[in-house]
């Protein structure tokens, strides 16, 4: 996964419809923004952990996405 | 998802056929190119959502494709 | 998907079993060189689309392949 | 798979229900930093292999990871 | 696929299960380096084709792979 941190969102009415009801965040990582679903509740500012690809889709059942937010990182140990 | 710019279309004749009726645009994201299906009406000069990879074939009922446009952006908030 | 312009082909006698009989052309693509299948009959000089990922994989019978032809583009419109 | 080194670890209390008691290491390879799920015992100084995408949600029980390690490297033969 | 020059090889003693027996290959591709398992009997020197993603891990028995030689080069045709 990617760790970035969440620097805004993005919202959208004409989509696909199985995406009504995500949220989407837009979220910096080293260097690329990228806009991913969020499912557990992050905000402006929170250090999160990316998931990309099918595994993003599966997480938001099955939805057109491809990117998803899993985790707001607590702390971080090391380099 | 990436954002990007829809900045045009290719047309093609030859191709696998679960690709005819699929409309592709050209979508301009941070500096590189990406042919999308579009199945949500966008058109040049909308900013929209790319999904990629497997999630961008599933939405396109299994067509050979690996990148979709899944939402055309009203707003974007934050940096 | 990549828009790419063919450029060769390579061959190969020791190769997976189930990929007897694909042919794979080398396609450049905004600075890098791409091996692909080829199920449209492209040809060198040829633009064409390119679909990566499990997605080729699955336009090609499951063949342990990433990258495919599925389209040669007869026109771009735009930037 | 990608060849890196294990220099350090995050921790997240908000996360996905099914991530609950999965080990997070940050894992350097080739100048990017990649959060990998753990589940062969590896720790800071390791060199490590990465297996990425939806093959590494696989290896983790179908949880939203992308990229998990998958071996700790005992030597490497060549350039 | 990418092609690539295997360069070298790397061994795990503490691994995936699942990726016992299996001989991992170190291949140089356009300025990186990726592990990729063999099953064509690549050696040092050889100019290989690399499927990568989960196309690998299926042509390896589903193992926890996002890399697989699929092929050794005999020629290449173009610039």
């Amino acid at each position: 996964m990617k760790i970035g941190k969440v620097v805004g969102s993005v919202w959208a009415t004409r989509k696909a419809q199985c995406l009504q009801g995500q949220t989407f965040l837009v979220v910096q990582s080293e260097g690329e923004q990228i806009v991913a679903a969020d499912q557990v509740g992050a905000g402006v500012g929170d250090r999160v952990l990316l998931a990309t690809g099918t595994v993003a889709s599966r997480y938001c059942m099955d939805a057109p996405v491809d990117a998803a937010v899993v985790a707001i990182v607590d702390g971080k140990e090391g380099q």
